[in-house]
């Protein structure tokens, strides 16, 4: 039998492929190049470009002037060219961090073409890459065990489909009989199951938290927050449509009507410790907002609820029981003092003054609660830290 | 307690989403706009730009030299400029299909900004459409019952890492205590434990047919071939390295040797029916070469082979005990008669001769095989199709 050289049939793989990336004008750079000492440079090849920039979160932020008022965005800054290839190297070494950002050619934002590794975060898409050290250590994959994350789907009746969900569990869940704590982490508006396992790198922290003793093992349940989706845009029967930033069902009670069914579910799927003791709820913005308000309508299921940035009080115009007797319902949550109910937030976040006014309150009625308050505002980079600040509290 | 207005905070994120899709340049345009009719209009805002093309794979192939030879690769087409707002209609319906495209703007390739779907295939990232009908129905997200799709992790002994696998479990797994047939399904080279999932739509394909009764309910186990790594580009300890087409331990009998270190792990960790006659082994290119060597060095292993596009035989230089008596382990494994030995290639695939010598000495040989023949070459297109016949025949 006649044997085929077969280093040949790898030639003609790669060929192609060169001829691929020629075609397509795949960039022969290496970009984003961080540096020994975590200075980073970006490269373009774009011979015909007469103007590229980059526009990231490493940057310093600039002020944006839009009917509403002034905010932040992200600063840019200008590459230059030599012999087709555009470069920029940042002045200073970048914080470890979690980074993202886009290349802006003669007007048009494009992603990095030698950079692979993208988010979505609602409905932009951006280059990411880590600075690690310090902090951002627990958002690389490093070599601990690894726990399994998991889409699930589960039959919601009250809200009428399937739904689908992200789960987190432990390594060494799968060949053991050992039953864990679950903590369900809730997205905010315009995210979806995917959120916090992309963005937020929820199951790099929980591994490497874990694997430093710095937290219980646990189950990590990040649920879709818009009660009107089955799932993260793309992965339900909408198929490609276009992601929203805004949707109908959300903040107006049906996602806390029927987050019992999530948990019953969870319970009996899963190795679960059943209990109040055994259970945390936690959310960033709209996730904080429902934390809050799904801790406070079932005050037997949780006993550690953290809001991260949350909206805090719903719409006047929206009825639901949910949002009915609220001050009440806080008294009965806090009579039964919650093992921990934790707020944390950016001294920046357009949400600030709600959070001091609900603190005020909890004050007031000498109601428990730890409080974080960090820099910056209402972005990933906040929700990241208070993830790696509240996971280690949970199940002690 | 005063109650906040959270229309005003709406307003404020969408504010500064808007903000920053006008900064970043993310065009307010719609595309790809799949019309009735199975037209398709491309569009693209970047009235700076002085050519934009649109290259995919729902174009006639064009021919393009290499060193090694003339190659089909995806065709061209150029946009028109009205008000800065860049046009492509396609001339024809395109037939139901999963595609994938990029556009070339002055000579550079970018992502559509206007579509957040994207598909990484080895080194390159495209944008991808559905046209939905025929067989491509099986490629979407329907109402149907969904399996989950898990990322696990297990301890590999013998290549000394802990390795990333892509677990299917059928709907039902998790709330019942049936147990399941298993199909291994194996990528080629360049890909990882994410390609058959995302570029392959295996999760979709399952659903549907087994929604549809053509298939029975089954756990699916989709590997990472390259012995080297523990885990796709970005998903491990490498962090966000740049991929690359090719890797040293690949098709030189690591992968092959360690095999049976998998089958254990799903037998102790899911609920599979452990014996041969409910294992399935399939692979793509350097997948169906595994599966080929795989299935022959353990006979007693799987009852059900596909090799899809196979690369058969290895490199002369490469010394393992995997592809030693090659004849005589393919005389036992077939004595065994296995339930089904399925090969499937295109007519232009550059293995396809190759696979013209295997099937003729299985045919010299007397040994019982199936035969299915598209056209078209080594793509993805082809290794869906294949999927889809295959699934169908497994386990009955």
């Amino acid at each position: 039998m006649k044997r085929i050289i077969l280093s040949t049939a790898f030639l003609l793989i790669c060929s192609l492929a060169c001829a691929q990336q020629a075609l397509w004008g795949v960039a022969p750079v290496v970009s984003p190049e961080i540096h020994n000492d975590n200075t980073v440079t970006f490269r373009l090849k774009a011979p015909n470009a007469r103007q590229v920039q980059v526009t990231g979160d490493f940057l310093p932020t600039q002020k944006v002037k839009t009917p509403y008022g002034e905010f932040d965005a992200p600063g840019v800054a200008d590459l230059t060219q030599v012999d087709g290839v555009w470069e920029f190297t940042t002045a200073e070494a970048l914080a470890p961090e979690l980074y993202s950002y886009t290349f802006i050619v003669d007007g048009l934002k494009i992603n990095d073409p030698s950079n692979v590794y993208t988010i979505r975060d609602v409905v932009s898409v951006t280059n990411v890459f880590i600075i690690g050290g310090e902090r951002a250590d627990l958002y690389k994959v490093n070599d601990v065990p690894h726990g399994s994350v998991a889409k699930v789907w589960y039959d919601s009746p009250s809200l009428g489909m399937q739904r689908r969900l992200t789960v987190y569990t432990p390594a060494g869940y799968e060949n053991g009989k050992k039953r864990y704590p679950v903590f369900y982490l809730l997205h905010g508006m315009g995210g979806d199951e995917n959120a916090w396992s992309e963005l937020g790198r929820a199951a790099q922290i929980l591994d490497n938290l874990i694997a430093q003793g710095k937290a219980e093992p646990m189950i990590v349940v990040m649920t879709n927050g818009n009660a009107a989706l089955q799932a993260a845009p793309g992965e339900s029967s909408l198929g490609y449509a276009a992601p929203s930033i805004q949707l109908p069902k959300t903040m107006e009670g049906s996602f806390e009507t029927a987050f019992p069914e999530v948990v019953k579910f969870i319970d009996s799927t899963y190795r679960t410790i059943p209990k109040k003791q055994s259970r945390a709820i936690a959310g960033l913005s709209m996730g904080g907002f429902h934390s809050m308000h799904i801790s406070k309508q079932y005050p037997d299921m949780f006993d550690y609820i953290g809001l991260f940035s949350a909206a805090i009080m719903p719409d006047r115009q929206v009825q639901s029981p949910i949002y009915d007797n609220l001050e009440e319902k806080l008294a009965v949550q806090f009579a039964k003092k919650p093992a921990l109910y934790w707020i944390a937030i950016g001294d920046k976040d357009f949400l600030y003054q709600a959070n001091c006014e609900y603190r005020k309150m909890l004050d007031q009625k000498g109601y428990k609660y730890g409080y974080y308050e960090t820099g910056e505002g209402h972005i990933w980079k906040n929700w990241r830290i208070y993830l790696t600040e509240f996971v280690p509290m949970l199940f002690k």
